[in-house]
């Protein structure tokens, strides 16, 4: 319970999108939950490639002259100065810095004169907490690529690889090629959380046709409110990277446009199986629902026949068990004294009982 | 339920959204529950601002001549005469007064050749009363801003002090991003009124959860009554911020434009707040339901099984208390008679109870 | 019941909205409830105005000369030859004729050759037959306005005295404003309509929150009916205002659009206030579902305490109502025969009532 | 049971719409049901008219060069090289064709450049079978209609009727104006068939107000299943008359656009017939099942009722029916000697049956 | 169970669309299930055909300049050298050759610089495993058609005997042509397919109403599952073929244009019949529900009226089964005594039930 409530205590805090009731816009806030800031850079042409922690942000703007493509990779954002100074250095709109800092908002991809600005939330599956979206921040320009991370930890890891080993198209193509993988992993990350809860529904399924309990129910809306949350992250990527596809933004290749295309097959494939998991977890609460009432109609047939058999026996025990006295007239129960009067009783008996069941059987309720 | 009867009363009252049936549109007149009118004006250039309750309308005349951003604030809408000669010192139309005059419309942008005309509702949580949407109607031009409120209190006071600082955007920008800033302003003020919502729907749940009553299914309908009330309010609001950015009007610089993207996507940041709420409540009600019929079939079962129980047992205790006399004849009722007749029904009974409770216990019913 | 039986067989009788299957298009037929026809012309410049019943259709000839404009109203529409010549004489299209005399069309409008057409449904509350949608049939052109109506009594009054008495915008005007002005008014006579249903919602909910019967629900789904009603006549309305809104037709000037467009605004509120009434006869359903199954879970409940409370008592006293022989054995029965056997098996009752009402106080079920 | 399997036997028969799998498109195969063929040609002018069966097609070539207007109508679709001849002769396309011989389509418009192909599904109501939909294939072009049907019997009567009589416009204009008033006769012919369903959930709402059954919810959905198909065969005709109106096709004059324009507005509101018949019925099973839920509610409560008074006054029966010994102690059911023991003991018992009764009219359930 | 499990783990499994995550983007993979490859090729001009298996992947090349259209059908896709191979020799683009490989893709159309790319799905249905759709990528361009196939055994054979044959059309038209023909008979696969499932819908609807049972429900759940399933399937291959229609490639001829409007036709019919059986079964559903309930509700009757009717009876029984001693007070139970005392109570229980009899044939619950 007190779990639960804590859970629920937190998603509220984290709908905070953006600075306190007031504030002028584009003006920058520490979030509570930021996380100290550490920024690294790699950067790298066809031929040669360089990887190094940032210690002080004027290094960085060496870096974008010397090289064909630099990444600056800003992870955690407690520290508002590197935002700020980054900002500067690279002439990202405050009002993109707004969101930077104030995280927790839908995917999105805006176009700024400097260049473009892409909202991102990358999953990661926790088992205490369920599923979480940290959000990544992309603004890339011809030769340049900042992300803006939350927390260490990303999905990044593969791409860093490729780009070290000098494999592949990352090394030979430009910015916007780096920033296509970037959304292209982050896309790939849903697969497998959602492919995890479309597993606990398999696992759900198995086990309500097993024994439906009300556990289960609750089980299932919390599966049905994370998929409603995944759905609420995923709808927006599809449509960003549609209006990138759309855009005539020239910063994108045509040969980068086609693998774009490609990560929004991606998308729709992610929207589509959300959706199809939402879909199965509604079907099973019918499942459920339709389970749990045959039982019910089960245990109440049985209590119907066993009542309505023994109901009209007990009246006639109750019947004989009267006590007029056959004494006083001969019309008071003479049936008390007659030879084989208790047979008889008996017999009467067992004929509304067989009589019952043959009634049931026909009925088909039993 | 008196208080309901009277809050609904009110709720429909607020309904009456134009003047009397058959009144020539663009007729003002005044409503029922109309506050005292009380103009005050802030006018402002980058280096220099005044600021004083109006007295003369005449007197706005000059400082629209020599301040670049003069904002009149009329507050209160029983005296029409202001409203009429404020209508008249800024060329509004009649038909956009009388959208003034008589609130409760829903949220619009509407270009006349004079300016903008916007109408806006602001919320604002009363505790007995539930959420209030008080109407505030904008309108500018190239050098001012005019606004009416329809009560005292409203959610600017942070851009007055920003005005008076002289920090910030706002001193450097004209009319047109001040009046993105009331708007912007009253956006913010929902997300408040929607959290206190999100934070009764968690309340009721944790309620729910551990003891289900019909009270939580009327406060339930209360809460998705209000947010549907918030959703109408909002979505004109979110259509009429999108019609304002995609139109062309000139009097929005570029700048400007952007914020309003911002702003934009607050208010879809908004709609979804809302709907994941509803969702959320409709998601509770079903939690309700399922627990409501869950606890009537746990009744339901104790029922049966005690009854299933004892019917049988009242049964064999009734066929011995028939009076058959054993003196009449041998078959009648000899057990009666025998030594070990008692404990022998006894141990009938205790066997029919056993097997009962074996039988259910197998069935999974207990 | 034969009340209601009559009241859908009109109902259907109504959808007869073109003439007899097989006729050719265009064909005018008379309409079984057709009333007698009676023609009236206004006719008015800024200065002068004119007012009188027609006699011969031919004098109205003479009025579109001499008059800026000039505004012909028949109703009933009984005489095909009024309507035929009203046709010829403002070179009305036989289509559209056939649509003013085979009433119950959807809202529209049309534009053809010599002029615009509009259908507008016209709503009068009856207190006998709920609400009466009568058909108003508007033609306009250059200097004329033909309207036609099915009864007696319109909503168009307080038009014609602002005619009269030379005040507002009407006088100035051409006849596209006095065909907005008839239009604004149909729409209004709406709001009263709709309202009245939300005042016998509010009054369901206080009756159904008091005491749920089955009735609430037939007269609830009547609601719903009737609302479903009214969404249909106020669907097309909107689309149609919409239609001419957007629509470049020269015969409505700048000034007149400006007007509509306040209209138009007027039918989306019309329609959220529908839509709103709906959600709310929705929600008052589940609130009477919720609250007579909570009802009947009362009901069972008392019967399952009462019941498993007394079931095992009577087996204790059937118990010791058996007539096993205490003389023909020491093991029959000895307990009838105790000092204290009665009292005991009192108690043995009473520790079991107990017993059960401790068990289900502590399960929350009393 | 056998009659509803075979209706749906036959149902699924139809949905054949196209040759054997695997054939090549534009081939003609031969129906099943396909009946013999027959073909007339109705010709004609302003001034003159023939009509005669077909027995050489060559001799439609013919009345093609001889008339304005050639109908050749074709009834029956078991002879191919009558439907093949047809084709060459007025240049159709093979695809076309093959629909013809296919029945069973959607409705639809196609242009080809030899013409206009139209697919109508033109309704008959049969006792027995329920709606009967054949399909009606339309043809036009300059100066020919050719229709094809597959059975004898359909709606154009009253339309060679209006030819032969030269009245009206029918003789006047072109083949386009009489192909619109053979799809205006399809249109009129579904008012009647879905006004029969109305009357038929009218009865259904008379008899379930009255008793409500189970056979009546299978009528219910069988009425739905219907509309359901009418609701099929409506749609995909609303959008083919709107396409063709939109459509820029020469063959069209602007005058048959304007009846055309007439006819989509038959659409629509046969479209929104057949919907509102939908909700009425969706309403009907709503009704229904509170109408069950009451019966059953009002079941349990007389049950209930009658169970919770009888079981303690049988308690109380059961109680002095034990057989403890008074003689063996002064505890021991002293009451049962008592003056007025008995007496009292029905005293007891009718105090409780009256205190069970007001109880139960406190709580309303009485 | 564990059948079921096995498929939804399979059903699982194929989810995985695209390389393993953090993979490159056009990387391909060999799928755990891939099945050995093997190529053949038929190629012809309208004289000639050539048709043989594929031994090395060059002599395809001569193929493609000596013949009109060549057909390279890869079946298998465990050998990525010659998927590999056969991408160089046509040119295809990496990406595409990724979806090869990866099936349970979307259907879809894809423009590239070489050619066309479609992904489509094969229905074939399986007794054991349900439906089965199997991944067929189709690549044309100017003279060639590549198909990629998972397993042996397709719906094209009778299309490679039209091309034995030299009938008909396919050999006089082009590539474009061919593709078309592929993509028909993919589209009338699905047919017999859905009709199986509209057979197991009529089957179920008889055994639904003959006897509802539990088992009927998860079955219609299964059926319901599937339609969704193929749904999924379905709506990408209607929108990917609306897309090539509307699509301005010059691959395709005008004529092949006509062709395809008749299979979007085809796939429009489709998703009609899907929905269509979607409805029936969800109907299904509801008529079970309420077969559930009505025969529960026959249940309970029968267990009301016997039990009440007994109840008083059985009171009666047991009110002169006390033991009060007539001879200690005249007030004592006197009626045991009398003469008619016994016929007497034996009346009084016959009148309550008669009087209970009538009173449920009244309230007509018999």
């Amino acid at each position: 319970m007190a779990k639960k409530k804590k859970r629920l205590r937190k998603r509220r805090r984290r709908r905070n999108t953006h600075g306190p009731v007031g504030a002028p816009p584009g003006s920058l806030t520490v979030q509570e939950d930021a996380q100290p800031t550490r920024a690294s850079v790699i950067a790298y042409d066809e031929s040669e490639i360089t990887e190094h922690v940032v210690e002080k942000l004027d290094d960085v703007g060496g870096a974008l002259e010397r090289w064909r493509v630099t990444w600056l990779d800003v992870v955690g954002l407690a520290d508002l100065d590197t935002v700020r100074g980054t900002g500067r250095l690279f002439d990202l709109h405050p009002l993109a810095l707004e969101d930077v800092v104030h995280p927790h908002q839908r995917a999105k991809v805006e176009d700024y004169p400097s260049g473009v600005f892409l909202v991102l939330r990358m999953p990661s599956v926790d088992d205490d907490d369920g599923l979480e979206l940290e959000q990544v921040s992309v603004f890339f320009g011809e030769s340049y690529v900042v992300t803006f991370q939350e927390h260490e930890g990303d999905c990044f890891e593969p791409i860093r690889n490729r780009l070290r080993q000098r494999r592949g198209r990352l090394r030979k193509n430009g910015a916007d090629y780096l920033a296509y993988a970037l959304l292209d992993a982050v896309i790939d990350a849903y697969f497998p959380a959602v492919e995890a809860y479309g597993e606990r529904l398999e696992d759900l399924e198995d086990r309500i046709l097993e024994d439906p309990r009300e556990k289960h129910v609750s089980e299932l809306h919390a599966v049905k409110r994370d998929l409603a949350g995944i759905r609420r992250a995923v709808w927006p990527l599809r449509e960003a990277v549609n209006l990138m596809l759309r855009d005539e933004n020239p910063l994108l290749t045509a040969d980068t446009r086609l693998y774009l295309r490609d990560a929004y097959d991606h998308t729709i494939q992610l929207v589509e199986l959300v959706e199809s998991h939402r879909e199965i977890a509604s079907g099973l609460l019918d499942v459920y629902l339709s389970s749990v009432s045959n039982r019910m109609n089960e245990v109440m047939k049985v209590l119907t026949i066993i009542a309505t058999i023994f109901i009209p026996l007990s009246f006639v025990a109750g019947l004989y068990g009267m006590n007029f006295d056959p004494q006083a007239s001969p019309y008071n129960m003479p049936e008390l004294g007659w030879r084989y009067g208790y047979p008889a009783a008996l017999g009467v008996m067992l004929s509304i009982a067989l009589g019952m069941l043959w009634f049931f059987r026909r009925k088909r309720w039993l």
